[in-house]
């Protein structure tokens, strides 16, 4: 699966989608607006169904699937939200998903992955390869491997997020993105080359596994080792062979923030927004709020990825 | 002010917003309907401006104010989102507003009220009759006094969201709000009458300030100590003159609830819908999740009514 996704390829995901994921509301607040200097559009993915954008890459990626691969299964290794997209979009489609959890992923994630009716597969995130167990399933069982970002029917799907903010908001000055493996990343970066040209695209990592910025500046995919952040979602090792070219081409810039920002963007979710976004699906908001001298008077759109987090570590994090 | 509000009211008030309010969004949750056993639609009102629903009524009743009345300002007593709510109307119609609060009001809601530039006077709830401060603040400073619930356009108001929830819904089978003073709850009624005839409305206040339900079954208004609940935005003493009649007369029962359902609701708002709510705003899906057993196959509303809770406090209920 070597084609790169084209923004129809976004257009054509939406289409699937229109029946089985949330319109995500755009949230705006008067008062982070004052804060920023800057005119804040949230694209709030944590209200997604299962809680996070990834629903939108795994159910346009299983809908894809030959009769054949149906009957046959999924299988997907995740640090937690495209585990429980692809177990949701099997039971959706009726399809059997097994996934390949680490043994220290959120217990509300693995909880809820389980409840989706997926067979779920341990592994320890710092001494085995995801990668490989997932492809040893797939060849032994015959499974059909969804991987989390490095896919074109995933990162065409990750795009509709946000091509429904720039369609129900127009176009903006600058989007401001979560960086894992890339693949809402390039998503958003193909809906924004065409429905708002001019607007800037930011790529946001954690300060702790700067890959994505080392990488997109390099001009080459930098591989690191497991990054030690609070966003889960963004603990990948290197950007994608689809995603990397993407977003050199279509991406202003990736900018890292701290785990200390992180929180400090929750509390402002919380108490202001009034909702639960977990770490990973802070890095965007992070980067707009450290870089808010910059970006004064202009019209921004942040993509809010995600709100899975159990609740007692988040009320740790909030006091 | 005698005159009860009627639904051309909520109607005019809806067009006074039009360019002031946020229209809220409407949330579902498949999780939420599958251990409910019933399709429930949540207003978001958490989501609202200040982060309550109350903005809607203050800021109907300030734009109705004379030139004369304007130039002169405002007073208001309230436990919280009211405050804020008149605050904030004032600064956008530019007019002073003067602010009685309790003294242990949460920090939040004070330093929010402080912040849209009103003027705050302390009380003690337990000792002293806000009532009685307001009218002599009006009295000697000739400001006009804003109830918080007893006026008709507040009630008028604050029926608007009820009336979006509705325009985007469709007709319900029942429709659960929350119950202090009977503001919400009066204004909800009257809209769902002409909007969903059919539909059943319920008022839901804190079991240990069960006045509106004795009211209400007993067709005369109770009064009572300031009741001691975390739903500081229900510990009212007595239904109002204008909002008595018309639970009367479209509501169809008053439901309570603990102070210990309330916390379970927010532990689902905050885990699975994303959502922060404040303990008030949970009574209302508190009372469905409790009748569920009644509900079954049914399409059910759920105002929630705000989201202002100070994160240490909220981070503790979570816990």
């Amino acid at each position: 699966m070597t084609v790169p996704p084209t923004f129809d390829d976004v257009l054509a995901a939406a289409d699937r989608l229109r029946d089985h994921a949330h319109p995500t509301p755009v949230l705006t607040s008067r008062r982070v607006d004052a804060e920023v200097g800057a005119a804040v559009h949230f694209k709030c993915e944590n209200l997604q169904r299962m809680g996070a954008f990834k629903f939108r890459g795994a159910f346009n990626a299983l809908s894809r699937l030959s009769a054949e691969q149906r009957r046959a299964g999924v299988v997907a290794y995740s640090s937690g939200n495209h585990a429980q997209a692809v177990a949701l979009s099997a039971r959706i489609l009726d399809m059997q998903a097994t996934i390949v959890m680490p043994h220290d992923a959120p217990a509300s994630k693995v909880a809820a992955t389980r409840g989706y009716g997926a067979r779920i597969v341990g592994y320890d995130r710092y001494t085995e390869d995801r990668t490989r167990i997932g492809a040893a399933l797939a060849d032994e069982q015959g499974l059909t491997l969804v991987p989390p970002y490095d896919h074109a029917d995933v990162i065409a799907g990750q795009g509709t997020a946000a091509l429904e903010l720039f369609d129900e908001v127009g176009e903006l000055d600058a989007l401001f993105v979560c960086l894992g493996g890339g693949g809402l990343l390039a998503g958003s970066a193909l809906a924004a080359r065409e429905r708002s040209p001019e607007c800037r695209v930011y790529g946001v990592e954690p300060e702790a596994g700067d890959d994505g910025q080392r990488s997109f500046r390099g001009g080459e995919i930098v591989h690191i080792d497991t990054p030690d952040t609070i966003a889960d979602g963004a603990q990948t090792q290197h950007l994608g062979r689809l995603t990397f070219p993407i977003i050199r081409r279509d991406v202003t810039d990736v900018h890292t923030v701290t785990d200390a920002e992180l929180v400090e963007a929750m509390r402002v979710f919380a108490s202001t927004l009034k909702i639960v976004v977990e770490p990973t699906g802070c890095l965007a908001f992070a980067a707009v709020r450290r870089l808010a001298p910059e970006l004064a008077g202009l019209r921004i759109g942040v993509i809010v990825s995600g709100g899975n987090i159990d609740l007692g570590r988040y009320a740790a994090l909030l006091r």
